[in-house]
């Protein structure tokens, strides 16, 4: 195997000329790691003449990325364009069909279509493999998909979305209202073109539904995901999570239960002197747990040229050594479709309410809790200027539809003013 | 390839133990993972009789580790006996020299003899796979050799030793002296049989070692680095470098310079709110930077049964699934012996003197230091019931060489009396 592994690049923004530049830096490295050259034969993008900071003129050019995917000359398609459709799933289609590997960061394209694509690249004898698609440069799919595969996963978490990390980390530090924080974020260049992408938690989500596929042995069911994003965090809830000692994250949980499949990416709290809560800005990081290993806590950056491009090289380097792994961890025909859980598993829960300044209110509340099976662990007042009194209840553990029912019935009380905040508090 | 990976397991203590239950518990997983049952058919160890909390019966038994690395019906040795040398090299060599695979979890081994074992794997076509032998639970090996094979590696970082790092928490948070950590830890049986082989900094190094070459292509050189123990932290030293803002780790680090290959395992201080400097207890952490993918942190447990047969199934998985990669990720005889470093990289340093107490004495320690190049970031000195004023120094960057040429000027000065307290800051 010392013939070189020809790539053909599809896509090249940032991530694909990150990859160029690495091929180009450590030709003898790669030799060395690889046994055999890895070589660029033929690249495809929007724009032939955009100034990408590296030359791409050595490699032929197709203006049709399903063209690249089906040269002879072409053993790998690296597939950097993204879209959930369209040319990208054409063109991983193509080269699928005309026997070749592809590497793909198209989390959205593998969330939607990853079974019938693992499907496919398995029984063409091919691989796919996607490890830039799930936290930047942390080689998350190959520590659980390869080094903890001895562990029945018990819990996957994560927070992976570094857009929607970093307008927290801001609301937090600096004092930002979320509006403000997000349109920072945008004037840095942050957002994804349609931002309810980063924000709504889609993105995080396509994220969470690969993991949760290799850690439980379950086809991909993004669309059974319970998704939340981050805009209705206030800078009050960011203020008064800290008092209580806990960072708001927006967190991906993935774990199986004896009522199905749970999936979560929603706003939670975690403790501030938990790995979690001390994460800011734009890094990433998951936490596995495993039946033999405990819990492993992997922490990097989510995305850019480097940490991105230096994912999808881990996926080309183990596909010219020779590597060979079923998509998922296991075959795609092996996955079982999993069942989604009813009900998100019991936790304590942080609640802010707006209580009118009466006697009274505050018993008032308690009683619909107490009737709801929900018992308070800590309750705090704070000092109100206005006409309402802004309450804080940290809640015992509690089932989800018991909290629901509660919050349903609080506003017949006639002394909670607007609409009551409810944020789980994950254990982490 | 559906017939199944048969193992020969070579010591039944903790980890052996744990790779059996796991066999066990998890037979039609690993066999869905790794496309092939995973079953053991022999093994051996000291005792046939100790109760493990496991059955061996139903696997052959072998008095000679080097007699079950020959059988014919083992595919894979796994190497749990430990021992840089004796039984366990033995076995190892007979598996290779017998075309069988070895799993180990053997730091002293490798550390040792790693480029002969690794070029006779090689030569012989078969995997020499140790991802348990360093840092436990945590797919570190894996995520150096094969996720971030893309990178030119500028650093390595690691907290690797979880009996210092526990002794070192316990004298900070419950102002334990070092003795009495010390004995703690040995009632809990965290130590080695030579306790000399974790306080030293020696089990770390080994672990170190092996990260460098992988790291940097280069032949393992344990005996070329600086190791340094904790039996000379102070409780004084931890609550000093936390007023600081600093925590004591014993740190290992590995940088390729203009000036050799530097490894160093010695206690550092390191920034309290750094992940290193949160890292508490038993806990293992490792800090890869590359130039891609800037920097990913690895967070596990270190040591136990659980997570260290998580590390050693995941070898295992590997090789049942065909995985075949060279020892130190690329050829042995393409490894280059590195150059030591003559000297460390320049950095900041801690200094705890103890002055008399007499006007004019602080006065000459900082000529001293003026005159070795050295200059002061910040000095602080505490009040003093003896006669002898204690002085905390925090200095700019420094070479080495001259803070030493300066420690050996301080006694003519008269000032200082006792020894000097060194350490170094480093960046993370």
């Amino acid at each position: 195997m010392t013939d070189p592994i020809r790539l053909g690049i599809a896509g090249l923004g940032t991530v694909g000329a990150g990859v160029v530049k690495i091929v180009q830096r450590h030709g003898s490295l790669l030799e060395r790691r690889c046994g055999r050259p890895v070589e660029i034969t033929a690249v495809s993008a929007r724009s032939r003449e955009k100034d990408r900071g590296v030359s791409i003129k050595p490699y032929a050019w197709e203006d049709d990325p399903v063209a690249l995917a089906r040269r002879d000359d072409v053993d790998v398609l690296v597939e950097l364009m993204g879209g959930e459709d369209g040319p990208a799933k054409n063109a991983t289609e193509a080269a699928i069909a005309n026997g070749k590997h592809v590497v793909t960061a198209n989390k959205a394209m593998l969330a939607h279509h990853g079974q019938a694509l693992a499907e496919a690249a398995e029984d063409a004898g091919v691989n796919l493999r996607f490890e830039a698609a799930v936290a930047g440069g942390i080689p998350v799919i190959k520590a659980l998909t390869e080094g903890l595969a001895g562990n029945a996963i018990t819990r996957v978490m994560g927070v992976m979305n570094g857009t929607c990390n970093y307008i927290l980390t801001r609301m937090d530090d600096a004092g930002l209202t979320y509006e403000e924080a997000f349109a920072e974020a945008d004037g840095l260049g942050y957002l994804e073109a349609d931002p309810e992408l980063d924000v709504g938690g889609i993105d995080a989500g396509h994220k969470l539904s690969l993991l949760a596929s290799i850690a439980f042995g379950t086809r991909v069911a993004f669309d059974d995901m319970t998704l939340e994003g981050i805009g209705r965090i206030s800078i009050d809830d960011i203020r008064r999570a800290g008092d209580l000692g806990y960072k708001i994250k927006l967190l991906g949980v993935a774990q199986m239960t004896g009522r199905g499949l749970e999936q979560r990416m929603t706003p939670c709290l975690v403790p501030s002197a938990s790995p979690l809560g001390q994460l800011l800005g734009g890094t990433n990081m998951v936490v596995i747990e495993g039946d033999a290993v405990e819990q492993i806590v992997l922490r990097g950056p989510g995305a850019g040229e480097g940490p991105t491009a230096s994912a999808v090289m881990g996926d080309i380097c183990d596909i010219a050594r020779g590597i060979r792994l079923p998509v998922f961890g296991q075959p795609a025909q092996t996955l079982r479709p999993a069942p989604p859980a009813n009900a998100e598993s019991p936790a304590c829960f942080y609640l802010r309410l707006a209580l009118v300044d009466k006697p009274g209110a505050l018993a008032k509340v308690a009683t619909v809790l107490g009737e709801n099976g929900i018992s308070i662990d800590r309750m705090r007042q704070y000092d109100h200027p206005g006409a309402d009194a802004p309450v804080l209840i940290v809640t015992h553990r509690t089932a989800r539809p018991n909290l629901d029912t509660a919050l349903a019935a609080l506003p017949g009380t006639g002394v909670v003013t607007g609409a009551p905040v409810a944020l789980r508090i994950e254990d982490v």
